[in-house]
């Protein structure tokens, strides 16, 4: 059995607070084996019953690369043009992803289908396989940050074509596009705050009792 | 700017490593504030678009909470209904919440009308919306394990029935129903792999190369 102290709590609550999504990437390549060692720690993660069912691509191929590039290029102009006025002068200066730069592209994937569980805990909120990646995916952010390693989630995308572009199978949904290398600059706030985009509320906007 | 070192990552991975989904809980109650300072950890999780679009609401009533009880056990019956034979003996025999003995209890829902973040990130994956919920609800879980706490996320309910007991906002989601408490035991073990209804496979099983 493993016991905690204070200075890792305090060092773990260090790491939350200076984990961020990373879109301003050095050109250095991460070492080798970093990207299956984060693989293999984002394994370690919940998943219900047991079902395992993220499903991670490497992507390395220039071309599949750039396509997935050029699509991120689409539905940001799209998003672009959902703002207006003064909203959409401050989105067209965001910078939102690190793809040109990153070293490392990292494409997750749901399989729903999947027997691996035998189903258990997934009747009434099937969505809770989706949900289980994503926890493999917070620990992969985490043990990354940990070893100056940076992570950026891609969102802009649109999933049916990235799922096009990567040639996996049928049944696996898309659910993150991961840039990953060494970031440019490390910092405890996020770039939508430094930005005046949003800023960050206390949890005690967000939380009830009953 | 913070670095971490070898002696943290360690701690780290043996965080990750045994970090339990806990259905078995001592009656003891957690110290005043533990939850709440949770509760504040998860919110230092990411969310696309800083939406922050976690709902949490501790649930302490206890005519709600033995509610939510119920609501599990019609759940689970109907869930052991779909198994047969010896599959169906052994779900029978597995503890899949400790809603009973847990001390708290914890919902959480993701806020999909939330203005906040002005929709940047989600307008081709809405979904990421409740993907941030589950990032913070990872962030939780890493957290209380650092200080002894034990948490168990039951997904055997109904998300209508769960809104209705709590009686929160419409456009709320339910993501998740957390059991939190001191565990009774420790382990590096997934209770689903002791009981031998499945086994944890090696990442090399969900990677591809593209």
């Amino acid at each position: 059995m493993v016991e905690f102290d204070d200075t890792f709590r305090r060092q773990l609550r260090e790491l939350f607070v200076w984990r961020r999504d990373v879109r301003r990437f050095r050109s250095d390549p991460l070492p080798d084996g970093a990207m299956d060692r984060l693989i293999e720690t984002a394994c370690l993660s919940p998943s219900v019953g047991l079902s395992q069912p993220w499903r991670f691509v490497i992507v390395d191929d220039a071309v599949r690369r750039r396509a997935v590039i050029d699509d991120f290029r689409a539905c940001n102009a799209d998003a672009l043009s959902c703002y207006s006025g003064e909203r959409a002068a401050r989105y067209a200066t965001l910078k939102l992803s690190g793809l040109e730069q990153a070293s490392g592209h990292l494409a997750v994937f749901a399989d729903k289908t999947s027997d691996i569980g035998h189903g258990l805990g997934r009747a009434t909120m099937p969505e809770t396989t989706e949900y289980s990646v994503v926890s493999a995916i917070t620990a992969m952010w985490l043990a990354a940050r940990a070893e100056g390693i940076g992570l950026g989630w891609v969102s802009i995308l649109n999933p049916d074509r990235v799922h096009a572009i990567l040639d996996v199978p049928d049944p696996w949904k898309f659910i993150a596009y991961l840039c990953i290398g060494y970031p440019e600059t490390e910092c405890d706030r996020p770039e939508l705050e430094q930005a005046k985009w949003e800023h960050r509320r206390g949890a005690n906007e967000f939380t009830l009792r009953r």
